[in-house]
């Protein structure tokens, strides 16, 4: 399998996407792009598996990329959600963290915390 | 102006939609869209102040509902918004309701309120 040079975190930005947005996408573009980013297959594998050339496949799963990455731009869907996850992870931590002295303090920052996430839905 | 024979609820939810999809729209699209749903002017006036007819306005705005609609069908973000918008409710009536006497109860509640909202993220 031909090694891909992509980040991790580009991967998991992408992946986001597709869990999105996916929807959006016809079911043939769905298809290639799947094989593509989530069984992680290469071109040639994929171009095999479909039947069409591996240019083909290339020019498709980019179109797929800034498919899903223009409707980001215009929902922002996907950065919404990280920021209100994060929000949560905090109030998780804080959680995990909690000692009984303290219980006031900890109960006030959950109610902003919760507040913040109410304010960015 | 003329009274829209249209509930509540069904405006809120079309402003959701709205808020959530309208981006997709065309620039032409929310301009009479939201003279309807965020101005609440009748279809003549809107039909006035465009400078297309009233059966024109009718048309484009029965589909951008139905665009929107589409959208939520395939995406179900709306749904998933309310969703985590309703448990975060749950959440700050339980701060509301705090007392001192049961924190360890209360602290475990949110716990598995916050695992909810991630998981349903």
């Amino acid at each position: 399998m031909m090694t891909k040079v992509i980040g991790m975190n580009e991967i998991l930005e992408k992946a986001l996407l597709y869990d999105f947005y996916g929807e959006l996408l016809t079911d043939h573009q769905k298809y290639v792009y799947e094989q593509f980013l989530l069984e992680d297959l290469s071109l040639s594998e994929i171009a095999q598996n479909v039947g069409i050339s591996r240019q083909g496949v290339h020019d498709l799963v980019k179109r797929c990329g800034h498919i899903l990455e223009s409707y980001e731009e215009k929902l922002h869907l996907v950065k919404r959600f990280i920021s209100i996850k994060n929000k949560l992870r905090v109030m998780e931590q804080m959680l995990d963290n909690y000692n009984a002295k303290d219980e006031k303090v900890i109960l006030e920052d959950i109610r902003r915390i919760s507040q913040e996430i109410i304010e960015a839905l």
